[in-house]
């Protein structure tokens, strides 16, 4: 259920309508969309929705009939802009998110970073944690793959994305890097999505190697009901018996999560499809079907 | 293995080495590629490559190492153009195909021909046969339909294409119709694909529900062999677990056939998705990836 | 809608109730089950269940509510048994079918039939009619490969069973072997569903490698409703993501299909896991879910 | 690469040998196979096999060629016993693990505990903290679960085993429960697994919804590369396109893991097929197939 408020509502009445709520012991989170202001009711009281129609101040009071309640279109009609470090996603321009698998020294790093910027890339990723299917692997360069990608940013002015992988790190991420991701494999890590809900880094959040698009949604939930909605939806591929390409991109989800949420959609081109010379064809695919970065 | 032959072959040399390749039982198949004469063996005999390099009128002689021989890009490195009713499907420019899932009666047919073609459709598609997973569902109106889709070319112009599901329907297809389609179902009824082999249409071949795109490859190496290398490969979406979509249109199937095979690529954006709404972003986002209709 | 007639009922009420569905347009089958006649009504006419309920002679109208009607537990509750050559399939014994994948020769024919025989074998399956993802393999010894299933049957008692990859093979199968086998790969050939429906032999009706229960039943009842009752369904895997066994058997099938059929399962766990040491494992676990061979 | 050790090593041999390992450098695991003594090399320096075998001490150099090591049959061929609470899971007894979902109250949990006790339950299994896919759903009872779980087993004598889902929770199950689960959906959540290493209790790994098999066992040796070997591997069915059954219980899992590791194994079918009645015949398919527990 949302509220939406009256163009006109006085101070008084919004108080009033606030302190409604509290007593009924709701759940809310406020929001403006389309220049309106709306409460939407995540955990409902014991009051009805008639009962809130009556009130002074509010204009209407809506259903929201999705599970995924504050990410979806329901709830907010207007898309959602994500900014990290000064470039939106999900506004009129494309972007180009480009970098290493792994950071693995400053010199590296550097050089990619300055060749992606040259060919149009404006954020850059890179990871200093690294989430590996073999413990004897590589484990990434941790606290200084961050450092690293915090001299990127000074040095190339690119807005800098790194994976997280448990909730200890977050402190270090807070302090530099501009946006988070979250894995494929921790799609469903609901202790590092609750972690990731009261950051104040947006979240790119990567859809599970076998999610459905309603579980993606659900955990997207999960950081939007911890306070944060900045929050990016990245597709990149998903498993099926197809053994050429790495995973199956499904494109599909673009149009399907641009008609159940507001939030921006960024493609993963090489991680779908692990064959260097599909990038360039999927990503101009991507960009056709609707995704914004 | 494929013979090139040198571009000032005599036609002495040419029998000469038509005479040893059957004298060897060697199966072959002859096509022009980029201008060069080429035979290609696609069941060895006794004699080694080498035997044949020798010979009096052969430029080169080459390994084809692909399972799929004849429809390999290979073995054919120009890509393939398949002409149905004047209209060139795998030429410059993009063929749009549309239609009704089944004829239904001839005003019904007319009715959405006219429509499409002002469209932009240049090849009208419906079904008269009807592959339906109920014994008690309409099977489509058989014989009428196709003599249906003969009125439907007559008067609007478009090339029409059937799906056909038994090698007892080929005469009919023969006199009917421009092409034929094989199904996603009968991917690999092989029967119907050695028919299909022998005639002298057009097929459209559907990718399978769960066929890799190896096993789709071989399918079109069955028409191919039995004679028939019209063929036009069409993606309609696969089966995974994801249940928003009716399948999972895999785009990136694209790029790869390309590498793979010379033969033309269409995709069906309306079975994949099953969503209205979904196929304007997926038929862009093929044509985006290097579809040809 | 079936009807259950009357224990009592007369040769009159009988010829009436006929009549009246045959004046009325159903198209219906009877059958007998738990010691009771059924008459089940796979296409409706005009008259409604409550018409037939006065009839003298109907002793109960029921609804069956699936869309696989024939071949329903909600149809036929009691279980049904399919005898191939004197073995009874579905009945008190688990059954144990066995042999070569295909029909090589006589010799070798022979040598495997007694061979598993003498470890408890009671029917012999081999392929004549292969159907092969390549044009270029061995497409089996077709009618001779039959003949030579008709003599392991004589020399060995066994009961035979094969694959029909063709309608036009129907009279020579009718003519050589006990038990046809419709394969995974033309589980959704309508019109070989269709044959199969008409013959005199029992049916084997593999599951497609992607297919659904629910469609599965679907293709089943394809054949029933051809006038053909004698199906069994034999799970062979499924595919799935996983590399490591060639297809995942889906052993579920078996409960999950004893409350949905009456029809007799037999699982093939050769194919399934397509490694040796892994057939014998299965098969227990095949046995301990239910399977009936 | 493993060293088996000679039956009549002596101390100064044994010392020697393990010096030698440290100063190349080596990350080692010394367990007992068969009675004999196992150093495993999981992470090698620069000496190679050869320089090893001539060491006093050293029976046999052998290689391990498997990416999961520790885990794997071929660095140790005896099968691992787990002890959870005096129950032996992977010995000559079928284990059986039953409880809720969800521990709901003390009352609930007695309850439950006393009944499944009653028809042969010899351990306890019950969620305190719950991966729910929505933020919304109810969480579980956390701590005040586990101290719940601990009087279960004060009174009832019944092992019992908890889901973990963060690091931070270690301590506590540490001191109230006998075994932690990992869930299916951390199953890559690498900073559990190197969490669960460190514990000094018993961990039930379950599969990941769509892991591969390899993708389970090296999860397994993230758990064993940090000092835990009590593990024992849980399959709860995989997500296949079949929507019958929750997931698809994939029982040919059970053959190939005990080919290639020495881990017990467990099945789930309640979480596998989601329906009541399913559960008996794939719990006694599990058993023929050759489940522990």
């Amino acid at each position: 259920m949302k509220l939406v408020l009256d163009k006109q509502i006085t101070p008084d009445q919004d108080n009033g309508i606030q302190t409604l709520l509290a007593q009924d012991g709701c759940v809310t989170c406020r929001i403006t969309d389309a220049g309106q202001q709306v409460i939407g009711i995540v955990k409902k009281g014991t009051r009805k929705p008639e009962d809130y129609r009556e009130e002074p101040g509010v204009a209407q009071v809506l259903p929201v009939s999705t599970a995924h309640k504050l990410v979806s279109r329901e709830f907010k009609t207007e898309s959602t802009r994500v900014t990290i470090n000064n470039v939106v996603v999900g506004g009129d321009r494309i972007v180009v998110i480009a970098g290493p698998c792994a950071v693995e020294s400053l010199d590296q790093a550097m050089t990619i970073a300055k060749q992606v910027k040259r060919y149009g890339a404006v954020l850059f990723r890179g990871g200093a944690y690294k989430p590996r299917s073999s413990p004897y692997s590589f484990q990434g360069l941790e606290k200084e793959g961050l450092k690293i990608l915090a001299k990127v940013r000074e040095e190339t002015g690119l807005g800098v994305v790194t994976e997280m992988t448990s909730p200890s790190q977050a402190p270090l991420m807070e302090k530099y890097v501009d946006a988070v991701q979250i894995g494929a494999r921790n799609m469903q890590n609901f202790e590092l999505l609750k972690c990731a809900g009261k950051m104040r880094k947006p979240v790119v959040l990567k859809r599970g190697l076998a999610a459905t698009i309603q579980e993606w949604l659900m955990s997207a939930e999960y950081i939007a009901a911890g306070g944060n909605t900045d929050i990016i939806l990245c597709e990149r591929g998903i498993r099926t018996f197809e053994p050429y390409t790495r995973n199956t991109l499904d494109l599909s989800a673009i149009p399907v999560l641009r008609q159940l949420t507001h939030l921006p959609i960024v493609i993963d081109p090489s991680h779908a499809t692990g064959i260097r010379e599909k990038v360039s064809p999927m990503a101009r695919a991507a960009v056709a079907a609707g995704a914004d970065a």
